[in-house]
């Protein structure tokens, strides 16, 4: 007997027939002697639609009242699979994430577990009972509802799992697991069987969607077995995450290939090289809540230099505004560039630590395509390029073929 | 400066711009000095969609968990609400009835309210906030949300006023008051400045459908000042629900009528006149959770008699089937005869019990409309009789007019 968290996201949950078909799944779990906690996001669309709601109200929603508000797109979804349950036979009982006592800190719409009270779900799992739990809400000390944030649910059933010990947290999405690359780009892209933390924390932040960053985050911390499957067929197991150490086979090299076109870069030309440069250029940004991602520095040339960052796309204007108003005549660099046309492309993997030769075999691929690298930056388990967003799948499927990824699908 | 408990029905809030109504109407008591409860109901038409999607999940829904589901109707509007008022620069907080702790019993779906927890109200009132409160729900012993059944914001917004002894209970609604009858029937219909608890109850219970009757009940027990008010026009000050004691005028015979087809007629024929025989035939009817609103016995006639009595429309046709199956074998009735197309009007008023002729004015002047009265049944301010449906406009025209009530709308 295991106990199990399983966290079904807004896809899963979409409609009466889908909650019936997780319903389904649970009591084969149930069935087979589990003790089962169910984690699960609101129908899809209905947290969009509670946004537009209060925007129509007020226009900047008061963040405590938002939670509020948005809070009940899980609280519709916990009943109605409480219900599926007890349709099927399965005792179940439906908790909220104040119900539950999933305390967090005090900043609304954006909130962090602190701390969770096992002694009603213990008490129910115990009576044999399947415990539904809202996703992506918890409650101050001040008893406030909360919530976690954009795909908050994932980090709800990762810290469920650790509060509890549980056995293995299951993500059921709509993929049956981590592909080394989006099939939609490249139709040979395969399903990895297993991938590290540290790799899924690298796709994760640039964009291949399946995981929330700050669940698996969470589940590295506390040493969750974490693992995302379909929630629409059983064919597979899909791909667990797993810790380095807990790895038998030989590395790959790579184990993915992530992109995305989110980001837009600006470029300050003509920057005088003194201490304290780098500041007076990303200060104003960073003062004006905009988040930057790459910042590359060349070597100065007749003690200039250029600067550019990149800076998600949809703050690209704001960004673009500050640099030519603010930082242009503050810092008298002589122009700037901006480009919102490109995108990002990374390749990741634990392998790249102890073998030399990855960025040079990705820029010749590049290069052999004709396709022209504008920025580069590397971290221990990642290599990233910007590259003009009409050669985005072109680069992609080239590095994955020429990183042996492409093949059949795993087991 | 008065504490004031303004409730709000799902038609006053039925969208964003209603709510900024609402918002503009209690921040004008918010600054006339006043501190404010309010109560919202869901949106219109939000709980029944959630009870729609509730019965495609489970035929017939867990009670703890359609709780769980429904009460977010109102959540949402209490999120709405207090940002409403934010917008317009007047401090608000939101709580469910969880978050107050509107103490209920376990009869989900149909709690009572037992006790409210003042603390925090008491707080953000003396802070000068506009305290938002969910209608409609609580919480039990154990920490599951409940909820008080149809019409049950008007209850919570009565138990508010008793708990914080508010100076005054407002009912906003789509009616500007209370009406000798219903204008749609009647347009002569004119609205009431007062009417009394007991008439109110009575106006209520046959579907005058202004105010919750267990609202009512619970005002009159606790003393709370309650007053019906348009959410949509402020020319005049609505219908005050008075205590008897509080009237200084002559009363008026009746204050007016009310109907409802609602009810359906089932008669017994040739029942044996013996001890007990009524409950053998009220007996298996409530055993089948069927609510019997007439009854009526005639005197026997050679030991046999006739019994009558209604029941709501939905419930006729299991009724019938007890009736026949069930009854009828086992007292050895002759016959069972049912009718579901009558109608049941009834005269209100107070002035009824100290002047004798209401009911035979009514009788005469239903009889010169060649209405055939079927049943009859009379308490100390109410005179209720069973008629066709199809006559039922003709009966209560004819009968506003016999009883003067027709006229000038009051001031």
């Amino acid at each position: 007997m295991a106990l199990i968290v399983q966290k079904y996201g807004g896809t899963s949950v979409a409609n009466p027939e889908r909650i019936r078909k997780v319903a389904d799944r649970v009591a084969r779990f149930h069935k087979a002697g589990h003790q089962i906690v169910v984690v699960v996001s609101a129908m899809s669309g209905e947290t969009d639609k509670l946004i537009k709601l209060a925007k129509e109200v007020q226009a900047t929603p008061d963040p405590r009242e938002l939670d509020v508000v948005i809070a009940t797109g899980e609280q519709v979804t916990i009943g109605l699979t409480a219900m599926a349950l007890m349709n099927i036979g399965i005792p179940a009982v439906s908790y909220t994430g104040l119900q539950v006592r999933i305390l967090t800190d005090e900043a609304h719409t954006k909130a962090r577990i602190l701390d969770i009270d096992q002694h009603n779900m213990r008490a129910d799992l115990d009576a044999g009972k399947v415990v539904v739990v809202a996703g992506f809400q918890g409650v101050n000390a001040a008893g406030h509802i909360t919530t976690l944030g954009r795909g908050g649910s994932d980090t709800t059933g990762v810290a469920l799992a650790a509060a509890l010990s549980a056995d293995e947290c299951q993500i059921y999405t709509d993929v049956d697991g981590v592909y080394t690359t989006d099939p939609r780009v490249v139709p040979e892209a395969r399903r990895l069987e297993t991938i590290t933390f540290e790799e899924m924390l690298e796709m994760a932040s640039m964009g291949s969607k399946v995981l929330q960053i700050r669940s698996v985050e969470f589940a590295g911390k506390y040493k969750v077995k974490l693992r995302v499957l379909s929630s629409f067929e059983d064919k597979n197991d899909g791909t667990l995450i797993t810790f380095e150490e807990d790895r038998k086979m030989e590395q790959p090299i790579i184990s993915g290939i992530a992109f995305n076109r989110d980001e837009a870069k600006l470029s300050i030309l003509g920057v005088p090289d003194r201490p304290g440069i780098a500041y007076s250029i990303l200060g104003p940004i960073g003062e004006a809540n905009i988040d930057v991602d790459m910042i590359i520095q060349n070597t100065s040339v007749d003690g200039l230099t250029d600067f550019s960052f990149t800076v998600h796309r949809n703050e690209f204007d704001k960004a673009m505004g500050i640099a030519n108003n603010q930082i242009k005549p503050a810092i008298q660099a002589r122009d700037v560039h901006g480009d919102n046309k490109i995108c990002k492309v990374s390749l990741v993997g634990v392998g790249m630590r102890t073998h030399a030769g990855v960025a040079s075999k990705m820029f010749s691929t590049l290069a052999h395509e004709n396709i022209n690298i504008q920025m580069i930056s590397t971290s221990e388990i990642k290599t990233s390029v910007v590259i003009d967003e009409k050669y985005m799948e072109l680069a992609v499927r080239s590095l994955h073929r020429a990183f042996e990824l492409d093949g059949p699908l795993a087991s």
